[in-house]
């Protein structure tokens, strides 16, 4: 790798830049944060004693411009990801962006646009989007396994993201402008399908079907807190996804592939650590609270791994491509779970995926 | 209970037959097997060794004139499960009638129409559909727990049928007559969402997506070798049912409940017995070659509940309602399976579901 | 199998004698109990409910004299198990008799010389101490994969009786005449530790310790609640043994033989059933409240198995020397138990083990 | 946390060494490894291309001598711990030093002794051996739940270090200098053990069996393959130890400390990552392949926890009087591997244990 480090700034620094901040300022070997923006006040404190010796900005624009970067971190709400991902590809800048890339299916594909135009000008330049599963060693072994061909072709993906219940109400705000339950938790399942059924399958049909049972307040955004939805792949494969907000006992991301000689199984055993407690209520354990505690680790090789496509120029982990189809197909399964239409396919081939 | 035995009368005694007909005579303390009828004299012989003091007839119905029976155990061919039962109602005995009923919908209904009409004269008479797993020990206990409300109001059911690969051609051969994929597997399924989303719950929806794998003789047979179905309830309840022919490991076959405060889950860790091997391959274990090595103890329940209701004339343990219900529901899944439609079911509520 | 029945007697009807009397009447269809005895009239009323048609005496020894019996299962109290199984040899039946054979080594002994003499007389006759785990599935198949040779030979047996905590006091009080730990819990342990590491394999040492945690009235039965063993074999073999009484979750036997190049487990992951909940708890499992719900399948095919072995004259399925052998390790464990000492097995071999 | 970095020198650069390197370097942002020594020609070129800016040095003295460091990690041969740590304790130099202090129990002793009397000077030195799996999540959980009272008292531990099997000759090799099985592997559960029952309980007897199965080379050593040791605490507590070379599937360190009123368990279900494979074989799971797997991030906790009890002055994670506890523990599990002897422990206290 080269010696010298990649020099990153962050775009946003709430729960999730914070984490993206740290992670390429004290964890990656070959990067260090020269740079942050954030537009509130106190997220500019928590830069301050944790951030040693980078320069914090208001404006993203205005760091943009005054620094000199290798490379971008979009970090901030959804809806400014496409904006502050364009601004730095026109800057020939590395971008690694936050999923969705936007939860408007034409944006996400302008960004696709920019990055196509852009690299006639910067051969070099990597733009990603972060979907931190591609990044965790068992999905990465579950992946290896299924290529090497020894089960047979891939027949069905079952994968699901579950949320842990959250009663406090943040989350039904938070929908409001979250795309949705596709948009915002099935968005990582979507990636890991086109990434195990291939991200040049076409999709023939989707559908979905959803409740609400816990967080009432999410009706109003048409939203549901359980859903479930059935694809159909050219070729003969299927797929079907779950994710809900309401698992009482922690967070259960799994994920199955079902080749024709064999399945291959990610996390069916959720476990916060190693410890079971055998006591007068049985046999137990805990479950990880939250996404992070169990993709924590993928996290950094993210970090890592982005910082050495960048430095080495070798190609980005995740093809761009692959994200925005991910928005597109997310984004028909919200409206098959509103609609409670099966929708076929032409206008993903229209799309180009 | 009663200190007489019941009298039961086997009819069939292919490899199911031959089960029930062991369980009821060897294993089941309060019932004898008095009289079997099977047209193959191989099954005879099996009987001749089996069934000590048992008369065996060529035929069913000349069985059912000459013996004086309590109770028939339907295990015949699918194709005749419907006349067997109904000739046995009409003579008011007590009937255990393997599954499905029928393939048929309206034949199906007429078995329970013919019951009702029959307990005008014979008010003690049971009529149960031998849906086992309503037997096992470990959906009884989810059951119980669902029930005891603790984990507030069933919000989404998840269930599957996965059976083992079997590559001799016998399952191809098979499906031409079996109804195909949802009847023959997932009525198991089906059965158990009715006992734990309500029998009297009202499906609103439903829509199946499939595909041929492995099996590649099932095309003809307007069947598939994997399935997933995914049913809308009113009141706020979902369901998604997956069922397999090519589970390379062995037979899997497990449930989830999602309540509002908690999840039930049911053989989400498959094994045969207590054993786990450690060696260079890693840490294992074996399988369930096929669903009666996961259910052996659950027939036999079924056997000796079914003679208590009928000794004790207590309520069988299944209504037969609920079990037409399931022939409708498995009907409209296979056709949307082939045609790719989704469902929407007025016309279950027609058929006074 | 031969036609007709074992004609069995039962000799004692308390907990074990109960369900040893109900599996060879309703759940063996090659044999009947005809008769049973019992010095509690309060037993005598659950016989008469239960075992349809027996008799049922006060005195053992008139019914030895007054029926004509095939067999006899010796399940009263310890203190007579030696002098029940003896009488019965004697008159030449055949005898299940309840583990362990006695408290003390030469009258185990006494029965093992009674039955080699009697064999002259009766040379099919069998006798076979009940150890109820060489019937269990699981430690088949790992036996069976053991002498494959497949995983090389075994080296350290490892195995453990835990026994769910018992507060009401049953326990401290059956413990002033159980003969301690080893001969009441773990004699299990030590019968399978003799078929898996060969039951001719000579014992060099063996030591024990142990502590009184919570009963603590066991102190004054020179008795403790949890204790460790560990032994060692002629050829290189060695293994430990663990017994507790205070396993707050319930009822785990579990081991392991580590052979050369793999290891074999039973039940270390142990469970009542196939429900998992997944609640605000975490994800937990219930486990067997006592033995008797982990091994009750195994007792079954235990009596099915002793009836074959009669009515067919085939070998017993555990020889009566290995039993005896039982008891002379288990005693001279509670020996190192109580005294500290390590005890060098010359001692043994003059015992002509 | 102090600002500045702590400045670390690295005594040895063997595979654990490079280990710590690493770690401290490129993983601990409050500290740099500014030198290091090793003998070894291969070892300085790793240096020059991972420790970026770090001088290297042939002699652990020289390095001693002419860098200005706050902290030295011992990670050389065992043979060279004391020395080198205590020349470090000696210039008022924060150590960290690697398991064990030393195999033999006076220059463990001299160690301490050492660190006592440099306190006196400098009274915020901290001196720690690194007794990794401490810092592991996993057993810090079941440490804290065992501390909270809620399961009672302590009063079984049972814990294992099984290493891989290793055929290549490697282990044999190195057997002739570490020490025997005892204090090479059981020297981590013997640290958990004083850690969860009490560092300041004394031993009261302890006696140990093996035998060696699979590397022949090993007797010649007075050193076995696979051993169980028993342990006896003042108080009413035991413990038991298996330390194995020979696990076929990979590494399993599993420890159980059972209480009163409940148990815990750490790693019963070990595996190396959340994948599960599901085909003819049956369903399987990787080992990890050695500690590290298992371990590694405790070795990251360890670094920046040690480095932070440096700059801020607080206590260090774990005392140097129980490390040396341990390597008397150890030698003493040895001897009586060897010689076959039950050692009651009056030397211990003697020995102000």
């Amino acid at each position: 790798m080269s010696p010298q480090k990649l020099r990153v700034g962050i775009a946003g620094l709430g729960r999730m830049g914070q984490r993206h901040a740290f992670n390429y300022h004290a964890l990656t070997p070959h990067a260090e944060v020269v740079a942050a923006s954030s537009p509130d006040w106190n997220e500019h404190k928590w830069a301050a004693e944790n951030l040693t010796n980078a320069r914090i900005y208001k404006d993203y624009y205005e760091m943009l411009e005054k620094e000199n970067l290798d490379a971008v971190v979009v970090a901030g709400i959804t809806a400014v990801h496409a904006d502050h991902a364009i601004a730095a590809i026109k800057k020939g800048l590395h971008v690694m962006c936050e999923k969705p890339l936007s939860l408007d299916t034409k944006i996400a594909q302008s960004v696709l646009d920019t990055y196509k135009q852009s690299l006639k000008t910067y051969p070099n330049q990597k733009v990603m989007c972060g979907f931190s599963r591609r990044f965790d060693d068992s999905y990465r072994e579950a992946y290896k396994r299924m290529v090497s061909g020894k089960h047979g072709r891939p027949v069905v993906f079952r994968s699901q993201t579950a949320d842990a219940l959250d009663t406090t109400g943040t989350f039904v705000n938070y929908a409001k402008t979250s795309g949705g339950i596709f948009l915002d938790c099935s968005i990582h399942d979507i990636d890991l399908m086109l990434w195990f059924m291939g991200e040049d399958t076409n999709v023939k049909s989707l559908q979905a079907v959803g409740v609400t049972a816990v967080h009432s307040g999410l009706d109003s955004s048409k939203d549901r807190d359980n859903a479930i939805a059935t694809i159909e792949f050219e070729g003969g494969k299927i797929a079907t996804l779950f994710c809900t907000r309401i698992m009482a006992a922690g967070q259960e991301d799994t994920t199955e592939i079902i080749c024709e000689k064999g399945s291959l199984r990610v996390n069916m055993q959720v476990r916060k650590n190693h410890v079971e407690i055998h006591d007068s209520l049985g046999a137990r354990r805990d479950l990880p609270a939250h996404y992070y505690e169990r993709f924590r680790e993928a996290f950094l090789t993210e970090a890592n791994e982005f910082t050495a496509c960048c430095l080495d120029n070798t190609p980005a982990p995740i093809t761009l491509t692959s994200s925005v189809k991910a928005v597109v197909i997310a984004s028909a399964l919200q409206r098959s779970l509103i609609t409670g239409e099966k929708i076929v396919f032409e206008s993903v081939k229209d799309a180009k995926l």
